[in-house]
């Protein structure tokens, strides 16, 4: 095995770099950040790289084209985590490349392009509660009020970062919005690859996402003392609406998820009294922004209906929007090249989870390469896992990628 | 208007005795007790009765029979309340009866019967979470550890009804197992009778209940990554369990409630989270218990057949039961040829209210009268309304039956 086991071996010593004993909890600008940072650009350098710290705690290591006029590619993912992760969400993403560039030097070979790893140090926003710090930095797309955003302890961005040894008014120079592309390689964080037998697939597009806050309201009463047909049960309506959700989801499972994770009886509700107000939330993604803002009109009008039938009030709040990033045509196209050169029918699907690549898809062709996680494909648990052998056949698509791709090819 | 407006005038004066300044709580044991049950005995020998407190608080006037080895018949209600109460639960079926024997002991008429009415000290169980403490001791089915029990400030019942100057060792002297009847009139507390347009209806029977805790175990997810096929989404399977619950109950309204009061996604869930693991609560009520069985075999089966489905794992817990109090055939006929006198067409319903008439109808002949509340039948809450038309034709009825009562017609 010329990758797999490496990773494997490279992603347990970064699991042992956590803020909190017994679970991966590795937040921004914290002493486990530098120290992740430091072991990771050790490796960078012992594979042929030069590494460096940016002014916003990013590692980036640099595998320089002969050319020094060579246009420059970036991929890398993200080496933050969020509390009590598993061990390989982000961090894939920094060891297969870093393994790439360690064979094309063992090799000799060199690339047609400057090649930059990148180890965001923040995409989770655990810390300062906004995330994608270092890949919107580098997509040219860094919002400054996020320095005056404080952590739990009351410390702010800016703080910590200075006490890090970031340079806050270097931070603008730190947009690559010139880079021919953008590639992330990730674990799926799903259970789609491992149902199908399939150890890689390539992303067609990061899900863009709205969230709705629902309050149905009832009227409270007596469990005894009010006969069923005079009710106008908040809870009752509430159910109705939350199948309403998933049945309109399920019949476009091919391009939509829609969850209703949270649900409360207002005041929390008493076994003996019918509940007169709940709320609860609404998560609709799809990878087509037309797919998603049509089911949130569908699935609304839907609970209107109900509302309307069971005589409750019903108060929808569209709270937040993030448009889809579609990746890049091309670099998709070469990407299942590069799996179809391993054997291996390449399987498009989308992201549901939001990524780095998101913030440069905006800017610069952009795609992202998934790998099979284990265990049902759960991830931000310690029960996420990634087989030796998938972290192997990943790494070797990548290099067969980033060794056969040409940015001429692009579309700019 | 010879009752209603007294009644309701009585009704405000007993309301300013609270614990809470701007709202209504009177709880058992307190000096609020004290004081109105001191307005009550006032009130009874004002209209003609023998009162005094008896060894657990509660208050009882007599009205003599002119025979001395008459039968005794009770009649009466509570006159502690729930935290915020309204006015008239409880309060009107103390108040009815007193107002009652003031019109005989008025026109100098005795009734062939020694007429007690009780103002039971605690019915609502709020401070020591034990309910119809009265009418248990008065029924013969007082149970001793209830005086362990303590309130939120650590005082035992016990202590508490010592420093009453109530008497432990007098309460089996209490029970009136050998009464002819007891008769108790109370408020609605529900909707049917001011949806029938009518002042009064008799009680066929207190409901009997069953009560439920369920959890669904699901599997947890990323709202994101999972595809809606393979979800096991703990929230969808428990609302479509409380659809179920009502579909039931709806096909047997005239027999059966159910209600869903409570429900909470375990760990209180997240927005962008598939909830793994779901609780609710079910209470199910019928004046008929083997209604009420059979509906709770069908609820579970049928949840058992949505989690099968859905491959959720069901736990069903159903904790508690109360069998129903079925109201005496005679007294409900008697009391419904009182209401026909008064060109009232007679409407049987059952109570889904437990009262302390629950308490006595295992034990003696037992019945309510039911008068209409207001305000869509809200009761336990300061909305609760009673018209003062209403509390007239109500004591009207009342006087009129016992009046005509004849303890002979019972069968014993």
């Amino acid at each position: 095995m010329r990758f797999g086991a490496d990773i494997l071996r490279q992603a347990d010593l970064l699991a042992g770099v956590t803020e909190e004993a017994g679970r991966i909890t590795r937040t921004y600008l914290t002493p486990q950040h530098r120290e992740a940072g430091e072991l990771i650009a050790a490796w960078m350098r012992d594979a042929g790289m030069g590494a460096h710290f940016d002014a916003l705690g990013n590692v980036v290591g640099r595998y320089e084209a002969l050319d020094p006029r060579a246009e420059v590619v970036l991929t890398g993912s993200h080496m933050d985590s969020v509390v009590d992760a598993g061990r390989y969400d982000g961090v894939f993403g920094i060891l297969a490349p870093i393994a790439c560039v360690r064979d094309l030097h063992g090799r000799g070979a060199r690339l047609p392009y400057t090649l930059e790893v990148v180890a965001f140090g923040d995409e989770e926003g655990v810390r300062f509660g906004v995330s994608m710090i270092g890949s919107r930095a580098l997509a040219g797309r860094f919002d400054g009020a996020a320095l005056d955003r404080r952590d739990a302890q009351g410390v702010s961005m800016r703080e910590a970062l200075h006490a890090f040894g970031g340079d806050e008014s270097a931070i603008p120079s730190l947009a690559r919005t010139r880079i021919a592309a953008f590639v992330e390689a990730h674990i799926e964080q799903g259970p789609v690859l491992l149902d199908e037998g399939l150890p890689v697939g390539v992303v067609t597009s990061i899900a863009g996402g709205t969230r709705v806050r629902a309050r149905v309201e009832g009227v409270a009463g007596h469990a005894g003392t009010v006969p069923m047909p005079g009710r106008r049960d908040a809870l009752a309506a509430a159910a109705e609406m939350v199948l309403a959700v998933e049945a309109h989801c399920r019949e476009r499972a091919d391009t939509l998820v829609g969850t209703v994770g949270r649900i409360a009886v207002c005041g929390g509700g008493a076994i003996n009294v019918i509940p007169g107000e709940v709320e609860f939330t609404v998560d609709l993604r799809s990878g087509d922004d037309a797919t998603r803002r049509a089911a949130l009109a569908a699935v609304e009008r839907r609970c209107r209906e109900i509302a309307r039938r069971r005589r409750v009030a019903l108060h929808w709040d569209a709270f937040f929007e993030l448009a889809a990033a579609p990746c890049d045509a091309a670099l998709q196209a070469q990407l299942a090249a590069s799996i179809a050169a391993h054997g291996i029918a390449p399987r498009f699907l989308p992201s549901g989870a939001g990524h780095d690549a998101m913030e440069f898809a905006a800017v610069v062709p952009a795609a992202m390469l998934f790998v099979r996680c284990g265990a049902g494909g759960v991830s931000h648990n310690p029960r996420e896992t990634l087989a030796a052998e998938d972290a192997e056949v990943a790494t070797s698509v990548l290099l067969h990628f980033l060794e056969h791709f040409e940015p001429r090819q692009l579309a700019r």
